[in-house]
């Protein structure tokens, strides 16, 4: 339960009610700690409601965190046919207001009072259930256990990426940062095809990058990513390049390596506004575009995991309980981040 | 002729020679002073090729300057059938090695070895002759004085922006900072049948904005711009924004003031990296490309201009000769930027 800066506690709190019409309840199986919840962790609130209730939910401080879950849908409200109890389930987290031009044209994420399970919505995934509406719910299949169905949800925010920027096959796709957004980019682009390179300064990633798919590692503190990039596709740059950092100088450095006329997809949330080179942008007549979320490729990115396309395993460090998410979870993920990939955290 | 930072020296040179197979040579009408004329008066050299000569046209300095401008056929060499003696052109500065990829693909403005008229070759506008290749000149129509011929090119990189941004009849268009590029850009946008709301501090600025088409300029140093923009769109934001002042925060603003899923289409060249908001960028799904020089609707704009929906006359403040050029135009352009907008040079 989050009650304020670096104060999360573990709590005994009342069981959801039954779903009301268009919820189901879900037990939940695992949750993976994300990088948002680091941060409402250390620097928060930051989308947590805390002086009124959110306009659309009213869930407002204190909240159970977590948004990255998978678990079995054990009741379901009126009208509710997408799930039945004993279905097993990842969730998207975004609740958007059904009624906006965004909500009807497929693009709920940008819903302009949108809200998210664990960070603005009076249940979230640090818990034994939550209640949630049923468009949310997407069914597992046998193949993709809870563990890896837990990371759906990142996953999939990369492949609404690889989406966004019209990744072919054959393109050369540069991932700026390997933590958790960043290996699975590194995955998701190589399914679609593409010849990927990593950048990412910590030794101890790059064997995981390569696991990953990566054809090379290169780090941008001690190399030169620029000679570097070129020497990998004939002097031109990277058709893609994935922002998945977030942090200093990496957008510079994302729209230098995209080549002239590439896209750069930023996925990383930077805490600030941050350097951009806009001069390079337009003699290079370069794009740089904002992908939030994985709605609307939850399914794609489920079967990429059904059919083995995906290692989520590799990118699973560890698995606690809910009674260490604090030393062993938030301070871990903190404290030791090169080690640590993807907790994930299990109500028993 | 430049030969250093705030070193510009009216000199008698050789007239170029007879032009040799696919160049053609122009004498001279009018010339247009630019803002890359202006930084490479104040900050150069930025393109202009000093320490060695360019890779493709083998101009070094000292160079003649200029590269909007207008003229009349006057000889061709072997192999041109595009132009004859006697046609009035404007022309294009981009040269381009018509090799690479880009050349073949209709993007000649990102090819690896461009070079300029004006800037990179080994004559300029703000001269009595210009030898250039024939696939630089567009022919004017009667319709098209040589004065409004000289902003052929400078118009037609807000053509080629608006085209670039795919901006729609009816759409909402922000221009951001109304110095000459942003004022054609408004006419651009306008033409293009966008409602144009333009944001610019100099209120001399102002009246000039509404006579380009501008239904309201929004001073965004004393208004709160996000507010009026929300006030003008329902509340959505800017379909389009067209960012065209490249100094400060106006990047950050460029993508403020855009809608959720709003394109943001970059003309303004900055001196260095600036503030960019990543975060409203993910979280929005928001989209920024940059867009470089009029090449491929060169054609266009000069039909616009024949049938006058571009009214070129309002932005030129001031038409002078060779030998004023300092004086009367770059310390001008620099000293009293709110009174001048475009200044004219002509030979004589």
């Amino acid at each position: 339960m989050w009650h304020g800066q670096r104060d999360v506690r573990i709590e005994d709190v009342p069981e959801p009610p039954p779903p009301p019409p268009g919820q189901v309840k879900v037990e939940v199986a695992c949750c993976g700690i994300c990088g948002t919840d680091l941060h409402e962790y250390l620097a928060g609130p930051i989308y947590i409601p805390v002086d009124a209730p959110h306009p659309l939910t009213e869930a407002q401080a204190p909240l159970i965190l977590g948004h990255e879950l998978s678990g079995t849908v054990v009741e379901v409200g009126d009208g509710v046919d997408r799930v039945k109890p004993g279905d097993r389930v990842a969730l998207c987290p975004i609740i958007g207001c059904q009624k906006c031009r965004w909500c009807r044209s497929g693009r709920m994420g940008v819903c302009p009072q949108v809200a998210f399970l664990g960070v603005s919505w009076q249940w979230g995934g640090f818990a034994k259930y939550v209640n949630v509406y049923d468009y949310m719910c997407y069914k597992l299949p046998p193949e993709v256990s809870f563990e890896v169905g837990a990371l759906v949800e990142p996953f999939a925010a990369t492949v609404r990426a690889v989406k966004r920027a019209e990744i072919k096959p054959d393109e050369t796709v540069s991932v700026i940062g390997t933590g958790p957004v960043g290996l699975m980019a590194v995955q998701a682009a190589k399914i679609a095809g593409a010849k990927v390179i990593a950048f990412e300064p910590a030794e101890k990633r790059k064997e995981l990058a390569l696991k990953c798919g990566a054809s090379a590692v290169i780090n941008p503190l001690s190399q030169d990513p620029i000679a570097e990039i070129q020497k990998r596709t004939d002097g031109e740059g990277s058709d893609v390049v994935m922002e998945c950092a977030g942090r200093g100088q990496t957008g510079v450095l994302a729209g230098h390596v995209a080549r002239r006329v590439g896209r750069v997809v930023v996925m990383g949330v930077f805490e600030k506004p941050a350097l951009f080179d806009y001069t390079d942008l337009v003699y290079g007549e370069k794009t740089v575009m904002g992908s939030m979320g994985g709605y609307g490729v939850f399914d794609q990115a489920i079967k990429m995991m059904a059919k083995k396309q995906f290692n989520g395993e590799i990118l699973i460090t560890g698995e606690i309980s809910l009674d260490e998410i604090v030393e062993s979870g938030f301070s871990a993920l903190i404290d030791h981040k090169e080690e640590n990939v993807k907790i994930l955290v299990s109500p028993d």
